[in-house]
């Protein structure tokens, strides 16, 4: 069959992938009604197309925290990309580098950050970091990643706990997966044999530690997963420089609003003093122009980076994103937007039900 | 089994078609979301019957651009008519004369305009036009169009650049399918070997190239596609005679609101200066009502026609004409509307949900 | 299986009845979507229930037009009941009579009113006219009915021509079905083969007729098929003593609201100053207990008739009214209502959605 | 397959029991619209999660009626425990008493109250009535519960009236089914051969009632089934401790709110005068958090338990109970409410649909 939409790209790994790694990507925490809406809900808003106004030429560029990507379409940090192609994030990489477009590396890769940046020295990086209990800890990834040329540090806060996910649970996963970590250990063993290694976060952290991570590093800072707009003026009063609107693909605290709906009451909040972003439900370039029209400076995705991965490592991250950005030139010409500054919330509206 | 609805054509010609065919035909953009919801929007909305007002004598008939037709449901421009029957258009034509009402000629007919009016000559016909990068190819299409008497020249706005259909990508439409294109070809090609030939849109018109269309030909000009206030005000101001209200039938741009949900924004705008039409998920007389009540003055009707040339030419169009304008009359009586002057917006509502 | 519902008595017939038989009574216009949002509204609608009331004696007795009932649930007209039992409304008649409640006998009913009168003589009845083009017909009829003891006059205003039922179409009914129609043929014919015999309906009759229907009987007029204010106030001006909000159970023009939908419109319309009834969709007795809520003085049941009678004739008929009967008082117990005065506007609510 | 939800506990129970008995712990009243709305209210709200918030340590105690007990989860009457597991009550007290929480025995409890409190003697109890015609009889059960220690007694105001469950009718449930029933009968019948016995419920109690009983006991006064404002402003002018509201699981009277829904009005209405509860459709942390931020000061689950019992007694319930708390434990930690007294009304939208 051939893949020409990223749902085709979903039905193929789950065929490809076994079972426990399956259920890991694409399980939502407790009853996945999150997990679901955050689709549903892009479905539900109608596009106000605009005609007769020359689209011959379409511009997908822009930029995010001052540096330019050829679309607004990035790869949000997932952990554990061996799990779905042998040299796992070294392959999202490269496919990021010639996409052009910014990959954000999670605490949990199976690679080292080392390795990633060898193998794609020229692309645009962030690093994501699941703040761990030790302090020391924290500090050196951060400074590794700044000293290798990584562009902000993104702070997930939404994971205090793990979510409570039923599938992994029921497949036992810890004692069955062959996960690497490399980069949560220390030097001496950090080749050594791989094996699961979800460190514990640190559930203490608030926001009076950010401070600390300030003092630490010149990297701009992003909190990922920020859902409301009581934490979102909290954010911009905490001097961080991006939010990420996110309720981790479903798989955190079930029952959140999907993304898309809580990225309105998140831009309003902020009122352009950070740039924000939303990652969660992107799966059509329409989806990216809905995200964009509601005010996200770019969206971030998830699984179907995984699920290029499993269907041919390097090759297959490149299709995905090519297709994405293939369906967002089409989806601007449609709507009549030659630049992704003529986006804006005129060309959305949420229908009359 | 008889063949009592609409509904019934479809499943017939689903039958009858090969795959490539009957995917082409029936398939939307993207996830098909705009194409269903076409239909869902119809059902949604309600009508408020009136009782006890003589409908002994109940009158169908209408007119547009001030032409009569026998009620108010045309055949909206769909291509390659010789997909479904051999002689295409000639047969479509045929039945649109016995309904007595106006049948739309897309610029991707598959026979010659020539043959199609010799095949009808006392037919209404409206020419559609795909603007072509040429310009003298627009102007002979038009003035050929013109001189052999279309009584409308209906520019398409909404395809810029093609609609991204999945169904068609996967079976590989280009290679496939054996399409008829003759009159984009130059008058000594017209009768060569057909194959499938769609024509580069010139995606760079815009509004101020109206003028320029309206320079070179007398006939009322219609732009199909509309779907916004924004863009039916700027079409009122560049002086077109009318508009139709329309998504492609779910073709183009995913994603959009139904045609019958955007009809009521773009008629208020237009506030009575020209006409406004619609097509897109006109399945029965109740719909055709309804989009009367909300202010269409005719519906165009799309798929039905091909599923009735399919089960049998010039014989099934008719048959599904027929269907439609009987219960079109059924449902005048039913509420109480003794002419098409009397369908107003007191006949709908929406539901409570 | 025990029939503890009318929904299984709906199964039962089902099983039952040839397919022709079947489709006739179950099928609804075009799509059926009103048919069945007769039902779905019911279940929309939320009960406030209210306790600690002493409900040891609850009482369900009612009136309408000043006869006294022993619940608000009495029979609407259906036609042909010959055809699911054999001595069809004689059954129905004695079964209404033992249930102490209103049976509204059709135009279209298989026995002669003096058969039904006669098998059950001191039950109330009202007489439901299809209006015929011949005045004199239409005057012996009701002439009869009004000695014969009936009690009302029904005036189906819903049918000034069939509704568009695509199973009976299908199923070419007019030449397959057997039904008798004695009451409309000539004392001379009235004993004659039966046939199927759907007369002509008389398509002109309007508002002004009114008139000459009050100027032949003296018996109280209501008006069944009402759905909107306007026409409720036209109904009250001209008269009448009664309108039965109903949509044909879905049979006629589809795409009409939910008669629990469109009854709030009508008891504010004719603001007390005459009795409202509705049909359609009536399933269980918190739908009685719904109904009775927004306004109606009492309910009509169709197609669960039919079912009853075809389960067992008269004993299945007693079936279903025993069951709804039971239902509706303990849906009176269950939100502390004594008597059917109690019923009123606060015991309901519509959700949240 | 490990159980690692309430729902694996529903589809483990509903394999081991007999179909009688599943059916009359599954069954809703009539068409079990609340019974499924019941959960489906949950899964329309949604949460707003705060981040950053130091949930190092979470403390999921709270207070009801002055008594600590380890997580607002307590245990709602359910009748007939031996149905599912042969010591019935008695494991349910054990399992309770060892979470630390509350568990309300019913009026319906196959095991003698002082079997129950010999089981587990240091329990939190509260004992259900289900008012009997007989004064004396219901001054006995009650002073007898209050002198085994029970703390509040909780009235079902509910039940005046069975309500329509079809499926124990169809399966004949009072022939087949060998309930236990120990405390309704005379002390000399008390241990005889055990048989089905649902002793008459008085349907004449009524508000001024209420003084009677509060003239026999010492216990606070809890209504059960309460769902309306206006029963809510009664309750607390008749001077009861609280209220639960409660539709009995959707088992009595079909087509009144979700239990979720309705509480929002209770507790506007009690104004904090009383302690209101919730039971019905909870099934995750979620859930609890959910009622809690709308103002309950503690949920009561029925049917999980049952499904526990079944699965392995006592220590079914308690992993039952375990998995619930530990949920909301994390729901706590995954919104940023560190005590209970931090849920509060921001922490829920409801959607836009």
């Amino acid at each position: 069959m051939s893949l020409v939409c990223l749902a085709d790209f979903r039905a193929h790994a789950q065929e490809l992938l076994c079972k426990s790694t399956w259920d890991f990507i694409d399980g939502g925490a407790d009853d996945s009604v999150t997990r679901d809406e955050n689709i549903a809900a892009f479905k539900r808003i109608r596009l106000r197309p605009r005609f007769l106004r020359d689209v011959s030429e379409v511009d997908t560029r822009t930029t995010i925290q001052g540096q330019e990507i050829s679309a607004p379409i990035c790869i949000a940090p997932t952990g554990f990309h061996c799990l779905t192609w042998p040299d796992g994030e070294m392959s999202t990489a490269r496919a990021a580098q010639t996409a052009d477009i910014c990959y954000v590396t999670s605490t949990y890769a199976s690679c080292t950050l080392e390795d990633i940046v060898s193998a794609a020295p020229r692309g645009l990086r962030w690093f994501q970091l699941y703040a761990q209990p030790d302090r020391l800890l924290n500090k050196q990834l951060i400074q590794r990643a700044e000293s290798l040329g990584y562009k902000a540090l993104v702070i997930t806060v939404d994971v205090p706990v793990p979510g409570n996910r039923r599938r992994d649970v029921r497949n036992n996963l810890d004692l069955k997966a062959n996960l690497l970590l490399k980069d949560l250990r220390s030097p001496k063993e950090r080749y050594s044999t791989p094996h699961l290694q979800m460190t514990p976060i640190d559930p203490s952290m608030c926001w009076n530690d950010l401070s600390w991570f300030q003092s630490i590093t010149q990297l701009p800072i992003i909190l990922k997963g920020i859902l409301t707009k009581e934490d979102a003026e909290l954010a911009v009063r905490h001097n961080v420089q991006g939010i990420i609107v996110s309720n981790h693909g479903g798989r955190q605290l079930d029952g959140v609003a999907a993304s898309i709906d809580a990225l309105t009451e998140v831009v309003s909040a902020v009122a352009g003093k950070v740039e924000v972003y939303l990652d969660g439900g992107i799966r059509t370039g329409n989806d990216v122009l809905k995200a964009l029209a509601l005010g996200a400076k770019c969206v971030f995705v998830g699984r179907p980076i995984l699920w290029g991965l499993a269907y041919k490592g390097e090759h297959g991250v490149q299709k995905v994103l090519n297709i994405l950005k293939k369906e967002f030139h089409t989806s601007m010409s449609l709507t009549g937007c030659r630049s992704v500054a003529e986006i804006n919330r005129n060309l959305v509206q949420f229908p009359r039900l």
